[in-house]
């Protein structure tokens, strides 16, 4: 038989398969999310249209509520903050300001819906003694998964953490030395609001730092998650603004107590089965993370210096691993299905 | 029975149903393409590996051959065109130059294998009296499912005989009359040249026109369709440079016959039923499509002038529906799968 | 005498020039800006700050006032709009809002002051039949120079009526004809207005079009203008938002009576002696114009189509020719100085 | 005598003066610059181009040679390097390559020109021990003005040095510590090469770190000048490359013997009288430096660390401070005329 021939034959059953696949009446998850009209309000939504298991029940934005979005090639009619319709949901998203959260939250728990909050409302070191786990996935997925409330990770936490996690648990962080996080984003990382230097003609051609004086308030998760973890390491932490849209790259010097001959085996040992964490010896961008569900770490011996030290870099899309879609990871494991489901890796 | 109990109740049955989904064997179409490590040979490969029922065979690119690329999360290995390997594709995408791409369409034509040339080579108006289908999918379908061979439409074409052909078959342009189009393209549009003026510094806060004499030669493909589809009118089109990676947009001018009151049920009628034009009231911009196979059209009767006409705009990814989701498209009519499949809409 | 030896020479007399020039006490005219905090605002302050004879008498920005704004180096203090101070200066520009500024250059001209207004408020085709000049330069010096008050105009019909006056007042444009205007301007042409689509991550990487439907409010000043100047066209202007800070590209479709052998000796002839613009066989970009004072205009003839058609390309800075620079080169007749001086050609 | 007649008198005395000034016949300095078609190059033959005392006695560029330049309204030739030129110059700008320049600064300097080495070849660190100052003007006047050949900075080094050294010299960096600069350079860093990563649309929307082993080359002469200043510290330097066409942002810690309460008037007594360094409370940002021949310097004290720490964030133009404005700053020194003359500040 000839090649050509052999080459249209899987055709037919290929499309016998499909039909199979397209017939089947999957049922899918209601999820809602109030605060949809932010840049991670959208960015789930999106998802949420996109993921094969789960529906959008309801997208609240008070701004824009009786407005309809264009959001992944659907139209979504955005509804007020209500109630009313928090019980339509399986699991509720909320994406609302930091401070305007936690009584939704409270809210959309007791209708009986799990939770995941995208606020700091609930993170740790923000004064809320909660028992609500910290959703950093790839450490958490114990308490995250029974949980009926989880509290999702900030955009920086979640490069910076993941980073450093195994640096930490392993011992190889030089104790009561300060570590230094030189990280910045893009402008989607200040959230939805016409303020005016987030003009495009004033960010454009602009880079600069905020928050210099080590008090940018994600340092309080940052500071409470490496207490766990059992670092006694300060952290100084300076973020930039990019004239970007998304994405967020962290620079990271980690004083060592000794040398250590290949470290990239540390990141590759600690997260070897992880479908949303990338280990490699190139240089971590943005352009390699964007839209995607991924934090992807790089590490480099710093030469020509005394102190021992380890060069650390991390990638994320703040809107993506750094915020809806680490949400929806966490949803998934709550929601009892497969983590990686609906999630671009 | 408690709402929330109802709530928990789907999730046994969806698990189910994707089990089975994710346990069909689904045999795929090994695909191959030429000239991958161009813009449009990622975005090809991108789409591949994303597709459900296509599978990568090889990725040539002579330049970057021997090296690793690393594309939609995975890693490709780009080898050299070589003729072996061609018989290991049911279907060929070719995105080699133009010049360049005629021998081999033969060559994998000879091997068996379908194909879909991405190049200008096989295109009408560039000398070939070829029978080789125009593949401009919405116009072609019937002539594009049974053929061998099929010529992808440029990008700024493809924007602009799909916003024109409605107008045009319906008789409303005023014969004789000048259409004049000025677009405006990303410089992925250019391809993956390193040209001095299409470095960073030099494209950012500027944008310029070029092919200014009426001399692109995208205007040999859309004068011999528009002849076609019965137009008697000359086109001018000004192109021009956008500091953007992606994306074309195209302001169109149609002088009339007659006023029209409602223009755009003209392109609603025409486009009913098809899944990758979009028709709106709003004013199409890059953002609503870009990483879409969709082109987007809206339409304005001109005021305050005494020749009635018409402002049509419309949009579309340069990388996408101008160049590889179109491919993909031909590619899943050709292959006789589902038109859509695979394709980001 | 050695080569080097005589190039050492000159150094004294230099110096002692030098130190003639640096000794003169020039007096310099003290000029205000009402407005100041505006993009067109700053930047006039910004000239005014480095022209060789003027002044800064004061700024008024009320959404401001009190606070201190950092321009070309130097530190302004900002007050709200004050009757008091306006005879302070020899010249008063307004670059205030639409409908508030023509009750400040009533008071600033009652004042004894000169008034340049960069707002529409008293341009032609806005309603008022008020006998102030129409300050396009190049084409009112004479009604200029003696006017107590001149009306700046907008940065599109600078770029637009410059190109398109030596055409007209030649008769070479197809009476009757519509001339077709696609422009593009970057962002601060909207204005320093903290509006949500104008923010950076709606901006980057998008194009669109605006005012589609021949509506923009420059139409009524292009449209006046031309009937001045003779032409029996009418205009369709359709504008677009380009993801750039600065600068404006007009390109611009005129019918012919008649194929032009050597079109571009049509603006060669008319501005041989002006100082500000530039006549290019080039085609003009944005790179070309921005922080200068000038337009720079080119043209080409259309190849291919029936009517004979010219295709007229012209570029500013529209904060500076379309704006501050056009005021401050109005200004300086106005005084009876240089017209080039302080202007960055 | 009404206010409005006072107004106009000075016109008149104005003019005078303004007339003779013009009158002067200043004789300018005739210079030179050898590789002027990159970056930095072309930025020197604008920067001569509108001094008041130096004139463009030729710019060469190899790969361009014979081709006519735009630059700063006026339009260049490019000539081939070319020894028979050289006595035609006072001095000589080099912006030949690294490797290729030192030649050509020594036939430059035996023709009796002097010479501006912009090149790392005659840098310290760089295996010269040669004699010729490092021009890091604000360090180094009194080596600069007599010498007939001067080695122009690094664009890295100029910020970080002139942001480090009040510091070392005062004696409040821990000694034996590492100092850590995270510093991101826009793509004219790069230097005028058709490089593909440095295409647009490579470059939009990404950030990366480079060089990251701490091995960039800039390290030699930053180590080097520290040395001199006093300091025993390591340099742990990492730069990124932003998406902007130019600036440099340095973000550095400093670890320090103890804490100091008020460390901004560290530099505010350092550069009290320096006419191109900018000491602020504010962050510095790109905006604030770019096209003026400035540093500005920012510091604040890090809270919530154990080791007393500072924070130090300089900015810079690197084509201007950090490359043709510093060695413009360094001709008028070495020519015997005022520092600051045609450099905007």
């Amino acid at each position: 038989m000839s090649r050509g021939g052999a080459r249209f034959q899987p055709r037919f059953r290929i499309d016998a398969a499909v039909l199979q696949c397209y017939a089947l009446k999957v049922h899918k998850f209601p999820v809602g999310v109030l605060g949809a009209s932010g840049y991670a309000g959208r960015e789930l939504c999106s998802l949420v249209l996109n993921h094969p298991l789960l529906e959008l029940a309801f997208a609240s934005a008070n701004s824009q509520a009786g407005q309809k979005a264009h959001i992944a090639g659907q139209e979504i009619d955005f509804i007020h903050n209500d109630e009313s319709v928090l019980p339509d949901a399986a699991l509720v998203f909320s994406a609302l300001p930091h401070g305007a959260s936690s009584e939704w939250v409270e809210r959309a728990a007791a209708s009986g819906a799990k939770v995941v909050d995208l606020s700091s409302d609930l993170r740790p070191g923000n004064g809320h003694a909660n028992g609500v786990p910290y959703g950093l996935t790839e450490l958490a997925r114990e308490t995250v998964a029974p949980a009926p409330v989880v509290s999702n990770p900030g955009c920086y936490p979640t490069a910076i953490l993941l980073a450093l996690a195994p640096l930490v648990k392993g011992g190889y962080a030089l104790p009561g030395a300060t570590i230094f996080i030189s990280a910045a984003s893009g402008v989607t990382g200040a959230g939805y609001s016409a303020r005016p230097d987030l003009m495009f003609a004033e960010v454009a051609e602009d880079f600069r730092a905020y928050s210099v004086a080590n008090e940018h308030r994600h340092l309080l998760e940052m500071r409470a998650e490496l207490a766990l973890l059992g670092a006694d390491n300060d952290l100084l932490f300076v973020p930039h603004l990019l004239p970007v849209a998304r994405g967020i790259l962290a620079t990271i010097t980690v004083p060592l107590t000794e040398q250590i001959d290949d470290p990239l085996a540390i990141w590759q040992d600690a997260y070897s089965s992880e479908p949303f964490i990338e280990i490699t010896r190139e240089t971590p961008t943005l352009r390699d993370v964007v839209r995607r569900n991924v934090v992807r770490i790089g590490c480099t011996v710093a030469k020509g210096i005394r102190q021992p030290t380890l060069i650390v870099i991390a990638a994320i899309d703040n809107l993506v691993k750094g915020a809806a879609g680490q949400a929806v990871q966490n949803a998934n494991i709550m929601l009892g299905i497969d983590e990686t489901m609906g999630l671009p890796a």
